[in-house]
């Protein structure tokens, strides 16, 4: 694509000397914006007098002219030391211009003006230019320290890499701005102001970072948009739903053909995907992006999850990798997922099984403090000690929660117990129902929740049922960490079931292997299980439970000891019970299902299969006794 | 509304003076077809002569003219002996049209007739009236045979009977016609031409009762609205989804302000607010009405759950009660629900209770028969024994199922064990997930069936896995009864509490009272259980779980006992795993939720409540340790 490239900067820090070099580089055409002067401000110049506003006028205005003529792309020098003169030169361009601002200190070009012989411009007018000077809060900054080769290179660099333009400055927003940047990557960055409650949220984010990075900054879309160098990438972070949907209506008038949009929210997948088809008509992409690490992590290095068209994935991939987590291997915990809506269909489910992980350590924790006998300080090392097996995240951070002390008190000790959620939770249940998947464990994860919420009805309960502990044939530590760790695979088997069988229905083609290994980095569910499963996936195609390692280890633990003693003690583990339920369920060669097949038939007429017939061959039977 | 009404029927079988007296009923003028005869055909019949088509041509014509004019609604006699002659006559009408067809045997009008004397009409025509009568397959048909004033009678109350046009002639469809046939409300059918497939559905259907009921029949939509007595009353049995909006956009054009749909079949209650909204727009009116009964309840009664606007249950509701079941007071299993998709979505949760007290049969048979040492007929004894008390319709056809063999086996054992489902089945655990409700047998129940989809994995890993039974501490039979019922009330707590939740968040007053109350008779979920919670939500409006006469119940029950032996066998008990879970959940004064809200804080900075805190104010803590 052909581009104009303004080289800008005070007289004689070296824009002439690029600019020829850099246009011969890109076989562009070069021209020196002084060789469009009129004689009147020539003259003046060589009398050594500063030219004024009104000198320029005319000749920038001639200049933006020229500008617009150049549509094979150009390089232009130009000193264009003032904001107003940039905004008089691009007036009429109907491209993008690329700004490359090259910078020296006062002294050094000084001492570099003084050897120059054939100019005819005066060293003294350096100081006023240096006064004059208002840099770009944009484009490519250059100190011009090096030889000129090795100043052209890193001109070069910096114009071969992508630029974000990001859009949303949340928590998590800024944190991936600043993840960028530390990565050398370009960021522009907008945010809208909201009137009469906030407002300069990106110019202050901008000032605030200005010492360490450079990030443009606007509250005008427009404007915004017009500054990305062409093809645009822009990152959306705004929050999922009707949000997503108002930027992308508002960009796209001002978007054009091959321009990328990276929704990098938790969308729903069925939207992402609905998006995709809107916008390939118009021919912008858009990448559906998980990004799951929290704050913590998209500043440090998120696990990413994008999916959309390979193309989209080929422009971004570069940018996103450079910001993702590093695996134990060393690679970018970032992959092209498949098509549509498979990246937030992915990170949905990533938070699926983070559900239940979640869930899995509230009941354990739950059972030994208020059943086992055992208090906080004695649960936290005891879990230290299996995380050094299990190396869970969701673990780490929750043995530091156990220590956590307020005064006297332990900190989770006055935490409310409530944590009854509406909408995304859920969302991985419904996708289940929607493929006729069993998603037992995640789904018994949400349904707890949602039960924590009846406070009120619970304290009631508890009151006129007063269930009894019992306290005998308490488990030993190790059938407690068995049963954990045997959980911990079942739910893992469950959420990966959902991604074969989307993959299978969808026509995604996921690779399950890949997916959990950019699970093993930068993410809330990262686990020394987590790495096990990528190497696991790589061999193995079948149900994660059917794998001899797997079954050898389960098969042996004794869900029975730890649930009855739950049971007896009326504790609830519905996490546990829903996984050794999906485990003995799934290992039955028999299921209780005949039953409910000639229930159906019975009163609806529904019909069923035969085991002594083919699959596929439906029987009705006249159950009905006549009357 | 101003109506036309035409007695039709042959000479003296007393048009005309039941004519003047129904005119003079409904205030409206009387004309005499005779009176509209030219010189000609007078004449002609004076002589004794039967008239010709081409005699009648013009006769019929100027009446045509004539009906057109009648604005204010009129009452005709005419012979219109052919369908011919009545579409010559209402040819022009601008309002539907009435018919009454009056009809007596051969010889009791000739004895009439031989008794007329100030008459043009020659009793020797009757023979070639007789011959020439096409009796018309839809209108009123009165049999005249007592006094003048009875006759009039018969007339006014069939004129007032609600009409139904009845559209979709599936099994449902069918069965209600007849149910509705039998209790004499009017009722056309309609059912669209399958092309090359199946055409002359309706036809078809009434030709085969047309010995025992009159139905109008139509496979022409626009003929069967334009039947149809204003304003119409027409009910939808087609299949939910993309079908009711084809029909109903086909209606459209067709129909007029005050009509009203009633959607009898499974639509989703939300697709169901949206046509309530669309068509109320348009000033037609739209019931979304739930029925449960399968094909013998359609047929004998069943149980019926309308919603949307009161006034068109005013409307409909005569109808719908008189084909409903009776509960055991003697009332009809139909009652106005509330607003909106109200009705279909109990519906909904009438078949979500329904998933649920299938599995629990399903895996109470499975525990007994492969666990327990039963055999099927033991077990049929069992349940009869536990129906006593029960009176459950689904225990009873269980009963009737496990009793059912085929040569020396029993059927059920030739059932395959597959119960897999997409789609609506999970509809309940959406809604709930959406309202944060936690559904978890229903869930359990929906999970359970999906599972048991994974037939070949499910081969396999018996083989891997091969859990050995154990055999030791059978639970009692008294044991095993008191959980069976136990979780049957779980469940119907549950789902319950999901109305309760319903009601308040889209402000549909449910009455839960009455709701049990029309689902004692006619559905696939009465019960003795069903008949109880119509006087516990009379007079109780909190969670069933809190009622004392149910946790007096519960309290007491050892689900440990029943559940660890399932444990300790590797028996999959999802339904009841999950409603003992519930139950040791809502009992509990502290749940593990704490640790929940302090892992979001931690990873996402999501905040928690304190217990020391009012509710709503939320904290965050600065859970990190600094790198």
């Amino acid at each position: 694509m052909p581009q104009t490239i303004i080289l800008m900067g005070v007289s004689g820090v070296g824009k002439s000397t690029l600019g020829k070099m850099l246009a011969e580089k890109l076989k562009l055409a070069f021209f020196d914006a002084d060789d469009f002067h009129s004689e009147a401000n020539i003259s003046k110049m060589n009398t050594g007098l500063p030219l004024n506003d009104d000198d320029r006028k005319l000749w920038l205005e001639n200049l933006a002219e020229n500008i617009k003529k150049w549509s094979d792309g150009a390089v232009l020098a130009c000193s264009a030391l003032k904001e107003k003169y940039r905004q008089t030169l691009i007036q009429h361009a109907e491209k993008p211009v690329k700004w490359v601002y090259l910078y020296e200190d006062y002294e050094m070009i000084k001492s570099r003006m003084e050897q120059r012989k054939d100019h005819y411009f005066k060293p003294e007018l350096l100081k006023s230019q240096f006064d004059t000077l208002e840099p770009p809060a944009y484009g490519i900054h250059i100190k011009v320290n090096k030889s000129p080769e090795e100043n052209l290179k890193k001109i070069m660099n910096e114009l071969e890499r992508p630029h974000i333009g990001l859009i949303g400055l949340g928590v998590m927003g800024k944190s991936l701005a600043l993840n960028m940047a530390s990565k050398g990557i370009p960021v522009s960055v907008y945010n809208r102001d909201f009137k009469d409650v906030e407002v300069d949220i990106a110019k202050n984010f901008a000032a605030e970072h200005e010492e360490t990075y450079i990030f443009p900054w606007f509250n005008d879309l427009q404007k915004f948009v017009a500054s990305l160098p062409k093809p645009r990438n822009i990152m959306i972070m705004v929050k999922a739903g009707a949000a997503v949907d108002a930027v992308i209506n508002e960009l796209l008038p001002v978007l054009d053909a091959g321009d990328l949009i990276i929704d990098g929210g938790n969308s729903h997948f069925k939207d992402t995907a609905k998006r995709i088809k809107m916008l390939g008509e118009k021919d912008i992409y858009f990448l559906g992006t998980g990004i799951s690490g929290g704050e913590e992590g998209a500043l440090k290095g998120p696990s990413i999850m994008p999916g959309g068209s390979k193309v989209a994935y080929e422009r971004a991939g570069e940018v996103l990798e450079k910001i993702a987590a590093r695996d134990p291997w060393g690679d970018a915990c970032c992959t092209y997922i498949g098509p549509e809506g498979s990246g937030h269909f992915v990170k949905m489910l990533h938070n699926g099984i983070e559900y239940g992980e979640m869930q899995l350590i509230a009941e354990f924790y739950h059972l030994l403090r208020f059943f086992c006998g055992m208090d906080t300080s004695a649960i936290a090392d005891l879990f230290a000690e299996w995380n050094t097996e299990l190396r869970s995240y969701l673990l780490e951070i929750s043995i530091d929660i156990l220590r956590q002390k307020e005064e006297n008190d332990y900190l989770l000790d006055k935490i409310l117990d409530v944590a009854g959620q509406k909408g995304t939770g859920g969302w991985s249940t419904e996708a289940a129902l929607e493929l006729g998947v069993p998603l037992d464990t995640i789904t018994a994860a949400v349904l707890a929740r949602n039960l924590s919420a009846f406070k009120a009805d619970r304290i009631k309960a508890s009151k006129k049922y007063h269930f009894k502990t019992v306290g005998e044939n308490v488990p030993s530590r190790e059938e407690l960490f068995r049963v954990y760790r045997s959980v911990m695979i079942i739910n893992h088997s469950i959420g990966f079931e959902l991604l074969r069988a989307a993959s299978k229905e969808y026509n995604w083609d996921l690779n399950l292997s890949e997916i959990a290994r950019i699970w093993t980095g930068g993410c809330i569910i990262k686990s020394g299980f987590m790495e096990e499963l990528v190497n696991i996936f790589k061999d193995h195609h079948s149900h994660l439970l059917l794998q001899d390692k797997i079954s050898d280890e389960l098969k042996n633990i004794n869900f029975a000891k730890v649930l009855s003693f739950a049971l007896e003690n009326a504790c609830p583990m519905p996490l546990t019970s829903a996984a050794a339920t999906y485990l003995f369920g799934f290992s039955s060669q028999q299921s209780s299902a005949n039953m409910i097949q000639a229930q159906r038939d019975y009163f609806g007429a529904h019909t069923f299969e035969r085991i002594d017939k083919n699959r596929g061959e439906f029987f009705h039977f006249n159950w009905k006794k006549p009357d």
